[in-house]
């Protein structure tokens, strides 16, 4: 750890470079006849989900990457539009946004992005490679937590990182990428009794629960390294994580939200597009 | 836990049950003109192999499903029979045995079997499938640990599940069973710093280190219920787990090596045959 105890964990710094880097690749792809190109799926009408989507939007176009948005109703849709975009030589990246139709599965869907074009890892091929230390993207949201504690120069080597939540887009990749580095890994949800006992053991705790305030002071340790993954709307239309902003005066190093986690995601995201569109066509 | 403190949680009634099942689904199958057929592919004059895949071919015999052992020395000979298995609408289950060639990993062949005819949970993708809550195989020695902790009424919601061992064919696959079961997961390993300190914390301790005695009295508190997946080969050509047996003095109860998950694997292994003779074919 660079910082002080208590310090901020910005991911803006980390994120501009990573936009820095990947704008420059677009470039080289662009003037070699391969411009990169993402797909974004979406079946929802939910206004937060078409506000990310434009999000990603004009910052893949900020980045020199076209993108291109599918929208569509039912999970037949998703289908279809995913298996034209899997056949589709002029698309790199391929990304299927959620809220989903009722009774549909990410992971059921996803299986139709093939590996190499499924650039935030939603697959359950690209999870499963990830986990046998086959190459894959793995979900930009868990790389972003890795991506941040290697930015701050945390070590994970034999170290305790305590993850809080269990999903196949955040917990279940962020804990095999731990384990990849030699951390030892916990994952917690919300069945975990006692949590704070747990938490308290972290050196790097990572926070994706999706719950606005689960961890307080009371959770963490003055070694702990906090990565908050949660992104809750706040009555005020702002964004909460799922820490106490309080855990500040206790933990270490904390990542702030919004600024942390997000930016490097996003960055991460398009920077998988290049690196698919470099291998790829 | 129905046993006394320090109980033997020997595997041998439950794999006797399974196998009863199993030759029973068997020979419906068998009546109904589609007999269950499983290939496995060995590629390794390693004379313990030989003698595990003996054992396996027996086992198999004794169920009612035929069993066909093709060898090869080279890992395009792996692949191609592989491939070839993979098409052949009459053999239901494959398995591909280690060790395997120099250089060639089992994931990355793995991933020629078709997820359906995959009984050992070898792929990436009957990994990520398991870690995503789809259907798919489980490796046999990762779900006999679950049956054995359900055989034996080991409460797993909320207890803390502490698995020592980050293996794609036990650790992490037992990890994802267990979270699916509501556990709180640790996973630890070579590099885990204190091993003692985070094992005496289980509720449920599942040992897949391949090293024999790692696990100690000092591991263990008198809650624990000690799972050994442990096979290590003895100089007097015995087998041994990763568990001292001098830990049943203290853990609450503890599986014996050999006749603890050794057998429940085998019959798990044939009851995922006739399941996926059951459904395909």
């Amino acid at each position: 750890m660079t910082g002080l105890p208590g310090s901020e964990l910005s991911g803006r710094e980390l994120a501009a470079q990573i936009r820095a880097a990947t704008a420059a690749r677009a470039a080289e792809l662009t003037a070699t006849g391969r411009p990169p190109r993402l797909a974004v799926v979406s079946a929802t009408a939910d206004e937060a989900s078409a506000s990310y989507v434009r999000s990603i939007a004009n910052a893949a176009a900020r980045v020199g990457i076209d993108c291109d948005v599918l929208h569509t109703s039912t999970a037949n849709g998703v289908a279809a539009a995913l298996a034209q975009l899997a056949d589709d030589p002029e698309v790199h990246g391929v990304i299927l946004q959620t809220p989903l139709p009722d009774g549909a599965r990410l992971a059921d869907l996803a299986t139709v992005i093939p590996v190499e074009k499924d650039v935030d890892g939603a697959s359950p091929l690209s999870l499963g490679r990830l986990a046998a230390g086959l190459p894959a993207f793995a979900p930009a949201t868990a790389e972003a937590v890795l991506a941040l504690l290697d930015h701050y120069e945390v070590e994970l080597h034999g170290r305790h990182a305590v993850i809080v939540g269990r999903s196949v887009v955040v917990g279940k990749p962020a804990a095999h990428l731990l384990l990849d580095r030699h951390a030892t890994v916990t994952i917690c949800h919300s069945r975990t009794a006692d949590l704070p006992a747990i938490t308290r053991q972290a050196d790097v705790l990572v926070v994706a629960a999706g719950r606005a305030a689960l961890i307080g002071p009371d959770h963490v340790s003055p070694g702990t390294t906090v990565i908050d993954v949660g992104t809750n709307a706040t009555p005020d239309g702002g964004l909460a994580g799922d820490v106490d902003p309080a855990v500040a005066a206790v933990a270490a190093a904390l990542t702030p939200v919004p600024g942390g986690v997000g930016p490097v995601t996003t960055a991460l995201l398009l920077r998988h597009v290049v690196e698919a569109a470099a291998v790829g066509g």
